[in-house]
């Protein structure tokens, strides 16, 4: 009973389920599944009694043997609806979906879950990656559930914080003086001598999977109405794969119809690669200017396939500035929410695309919402604030 | 239809459901509910659709009108098995209850989801906070998400992050060179002129109601078996008084059985009233050299209560040290647990009963880890990292 396989996304060439993520023409090789098997168990119905987990979708998910899995209770996180922006916005229906929530206070746990559990399930004990930091820690902490070792390499001016959360999951953690693309060749290099397995973006197909549950959990929570359109941070990329892959697979299953969700990708404006292919340009011209996060990624691997989804959903891609990105995560917090610079680029995304036109008032949307404020604030102004002793100290600070 | 009333724990009196915490007698006000008229609709079948948020028990909490409710996908979180440990420790099952799954990044996000949707309800706008940190961030955020004006007053040593935390959600942040209760005093003496409403530890009855659904939960997802353990690291302990009620009206409804948990209480000693009076000493010899965290109350409003609470249940009260609260935070890290010095004291405190043999190979234990450890960062040492930029320099770094 074979449940899974890799086919390319360039040759339609297939092999088997494996560690890999080229297939020898070069292209980029994704996982898929034998739907009609996958049916026979995996149902609506069936749903509604399964784990309030990412592993709800075990059927589309490439593990083999159930207790292979390392979880951490990733996923399932909630998709809150805004009404009181809703209100002043031009469009129908607006949701975030809270992805700050899963285990490692960001959306990379959901890749390293099912990335180290493939690991796991063959008996590789010692991993690595290259990474802006929440991949890091998410691999740290995945890595120290299943009881094996995490190597992570981020740039030197990854926030603090990550950095201190890596070592606290336990992991050998190295930063590097240059970009993420430097960390990775260190990754690559070393492979061979020092056993580790590169777990960097696109280099094994675990990670592209764990994100598509970003996509089915959507589907689910919407009761398989997709929405119009989806805005979403985009790094290295396998996010926007992921999706896209959901909302294939749901379609194959006959569970959403209609057209697919406009995937929307949101760069910072000085790093957008992806906004440069979608655009035409080449890529090129990435500053370094641009803020530590997991948005900075001048050389993603598989730039080209992104750009292409993207515009096959008719989507497009988006550059926002620093700016936009701050007063984004200023007004996401008014509204309650701890959104990462990262997180807070959607609205600012959502802002730019309601000016132009682009989303309008038929349109419902979902951003998503990657990482929590609270990880980047080594980014942010140190405030001043007051320190009273008393309440007339609170009445002379009011009135000064 | 009357829903919900308030008895006093202490006179039994009854009185209206109102926004109000104590007795004319002093007693501390609880609420209660119809159980019969909540069965109507609360059924476990029921369970299976409702919403993944602690407000699927709506029937057990005080709002009266759906809409009212102030949600930011508070509660549902996971309670993940710790299986490697179970193989290493005398016990016969171990859990974490995931608190820092929470939007806001710590349990406090449901007792303030509850009471803020409590003040919203009546129209209130203003509302303000004693806290160590995370009750602030958590009014801040639901005030935010409510369009209500919060107020924050909190330790000057509060983690720097969670100052940040508390701003990014737009809310009046004041640091008070004192303890809790200082800042209680200043909310207190603020209250008339300044017109918010106090929803410090036991000034409502919403905020245990919300810290209620931690047991609910925590019953539905063992299937409602209880376990024979509860650690809860424990500050004010209204905590422990929501964990409590959600057992005894879980009795009521007939849906669990048997023995309550024996609940454990655990504090950082040098700081710790309630281990005092649970001992039979009084309250006293709070040292101010403890960590600036939840668990630093030193004059909690109800002590009396929470030790009589404890016993009740024959369960104890704890004093860990800082070491072992850091040792703790260390350990639960290479399980990959990102846990607070508050969820790490319950660590701490299970490896010490265990010592004492309280906790034995029949026991099934449940420990809460209330937050994240990264909203705590600034406490630990920084650690020096090595910095490289080739493989080269990785392997020099690894030889020496």
């Amino acid at each position: 009973m074979i449940k899974c396989w890799l086919t390319c996304m360039k040759c339609a060439q297939t092999q088997p389920m494996g560690l890999v993520s080229r297939c020898a023409c070069g292209g980029l090789l994704a996982v898929e599944y034998d739907l009609e098997l996958a049916k026979r168990t995996l149902t609506k119905e069936a749903l509604a009694d399964r784990a309030s987990s990412m592993w709800r979708y075990i059927e589309l998910l490439p593990v083999q043997r159930e207790n292979a899995v390392v979880s951490l209770g990733e996923g399932w996180t909630p998709l809150i609806r805004m009404t009181r922006a809703e209100a002043q916005l031009p469009l129908k229906r607006l949701y975030v979906k809270r992805e700050e929530q899963n285990p490692t206070g960001s959306f990379k746990s959901r890749g390293f879950s099912s990335a180290v559990s493939l690991l796991h399930e063959r008996g590789i004990a010692k991993a690595a990656v290259p990474s802006n930091g929440n991949a890091a820690s998410a691999l740290a902490a995945y890595c120290a559930r299943a009881g094996m070792e995490a190597y992570v390499f981020v740039p030197q001016d990854c926030p603090e914080l990550i950095i201190q959360e890596c070592l606290n999951y336990g992991a050998h953690v190295y930063l590097v003086d240059g970009f993420i693309h430097d960390a990775g060749r260190i990754v690559e290099e070393g492979k061979a001598t020092e056993g580790w397995f590169n777990t960097g973006t696109m280099r094994e197909p675990g990670r592209v999977e764990g994100k598509k549950t970003m996509g089915l959990e959507m589907a689910e929570q919407l009761e398989w109405q997709l929405p119009d359109v989806i805005v979403y941070p985009t790094g290295g990329g396998s996010g926007i794969i992921g999706l896209w892959k959901a909302f294939r697979e749901l379609k194959e299953l006959g569970w959403v119809h209609g057209e697919l969700p406009r995937l929307v990708s949101v760069q910072e404006a000085g790093c957008q690669p992806i906004v440069d292919a979608v655009q035409g340009f080449g890529a090129g011209g990435s500053s370094s200017d641009t803020l530590p996060t997991g948005l900075r990624v001048p050389e993603p691997p598989d730039c080209g396939i992104i750009a292409e989804l993207l515009k096959q959903t008719k989507g497009t891609a988006v550059a926002v500035t620093q700016g936009e990105i701050m007063k984004a995560q200023q007004a996401l917090g008014k509204q309650g929410i701890s959104a990462s610079p990262e997180g807070a680029a959607t609205w600012a995304g959502l802002m730019r695309l309601i000016e132009e036109g682009w989303i309008g008032t038929d349109d419902s949307v979902v951003l998503f919402n990657t990482s929590h404020a609270i990880k980047y604030e080594s980014l942010q102004p140190k405030p001043t604030v007051p320190v009273i002793r008393t309440y007339a100290n609170f009445v002379h600070w009011k009135r000064n």
